[in-house]
Order: structure tokens, then C-alpha cells, then sequence
């Protein structure tokens, strides 16, 4: 069965997509720690980050560099920080999550909501930074 | 001046180092969230893990995973995690840390502290597993 990242990447899901190319997507987390949170997936479905071979590895995190570029001129933040646990879905996810305050990477907070109205806006915003 | 994470690597301060390479370092946390949490490092000074350039980063994502693996045969845990915020110390480094609980990538947390000597047997357990 796929996982529900992949159901995402084939639209089987609805997602407010930030970024995709042949191998990797990013798109908002429905449940941000900070508006702007975004998650990078790889298509191919492994579970553990570290299982992903050396290159699609790399390949991933430059591709979360661009995409971290892009939400930092979108979202006013000191920076984005970077957090990858997975012990929820079994396929391999980075979280970037802007650092407004600068104690966001701390998955034990409430998590925030956004209207669907602005969680498109900011998905649209951080796409055109790419 | 030069980083502390510089002066680490330059051995002009102690650290529990855990692996190195031409461009990285890493070494054991000495305030853990965890038993076993390291930090990676570029050997190069950059503030932000995302103003490597992207070799740079590919590289020390790789370098990290290697880590992580020998992390996760030396501490009992259900995987290690990832963080990287960087506020504190302007010298990127990516945070490697054992999950047990599932609950320790939170940056609230209390710190740990471990004796000299658990560090010591501890970093010398991950290298050996490199």
C-alpha cells in the first residue's frame, strides 16, 4: 500500500505544493509548527532517511536548500531549521520549519492552523521564490 | 576569531570526537538531549548549514549518515533523529540524536549529563562501529 506521502505526490491526496522535480516534493505540513512549515519527500518511498542511498540522499538536501531559500524570502524568520524524526509515516520526510521565535523545532508544541485561503497564498508565495 | 566548533577541530579545545574526514568532524554533544547525541561539522566555517555550497552539503549529509549508522549500533534507540537550528553557534552543524523515547528532539528539554568516562567509552563505541 502506498504511503500517504506518496498518494500526495500523485494527487490521490490534495497538497498546497511548494516545489517538485523529478525525484523530490515539497509541500506544506497541514499541522506547522510555524507557517511557512514545510515538508521535502523523496519519491521513491523508503522509510528512514538515512536508508536512501548516498546520492538520492544528497540530491535531497540540496533540494531542501533551494526550497529553505525560498520559504526564508517568504516568511519572516531568523532562518529555517531542519528536523527529520519519521516515526509517524514510513517514508522518509525533512521538516523545514521557519524560526520566527526561534524555539519551534520542538514537536512537543501545539502545532498552528491556517485557513485553506492562506495556507494556498503562502505555498504559492514560497513557490515563486524558488 | 575562530569558531568554538574551529577551535575543536583544531584540537585547541577537548571534545569526545566520534569521526573525521578531510571536511567534517564529529563529536559528542556535551549538553546531549540524549546518551549518544553528536554534532556533525564542516571543517570550513559557514554560519547557516544551508550557505554550504551544495558539494558541501551533499557531502556532509553523507558524512552524517555514516554517523548515524554507527550511532544506531551503539545506543539502544529506534532511530536517530535530525535537527539542525544553529542560533547558538555560528558554525553549521547538524544535530544527530537517538530517539529511545521518540520524544527528544525538542531543544525545551532539560540536558543530560553523562561522566567523563561514560562519554568517553561512548564516543570510542560509535567510532568503532564507523
Amino acid at each position: 500500500m502506498a504511503s500517504i506521502f506518496t498518494m500526495i505526490i500523485n494527487g490521490e491526496i490534495p497538497s498546497y505544493k511548494v516545489a517538485e522535480d523529478e525525484n523530490y516534493y515539497a509541500f506544506l505540513d497541514i499541522n506547522p509548527m510555524q507557517k511557512g512549515h514545510t515538508l521535502v519527500v523523496p519519491k521513491r518511498e523508503e522509510d528512514y532517511l538515512f536508508d536512501l542511498t548516498d546520492e538520492e540522499l544528497a540530491g535531497m538536501m540540496v533540494f531542501a536548500k533551494k526550497v529553505a531559500k525560498a520559504i526564508k524570502k517568504s516568511v519572516p524568520c531568523q532562518r529555517v531549521g531542519v528536523a527529520v524524526l519519521g516515526l509517524d509515516v514510513p517514508h522518509a520526510h525533512i521538516h523545514l520549519v521557519p524560526l520566527v521565535e526561534g524555539n519551534e523545532l520542538n514537536f512537543s508544541n501545539p502545532k498552528k492552523q491556517f485557513p485553506k485561503e492562506e495556507m494556498e497564498v503562502c505555498a504559492k508565495l514560497i513557490n515563486s521564490n524558488l
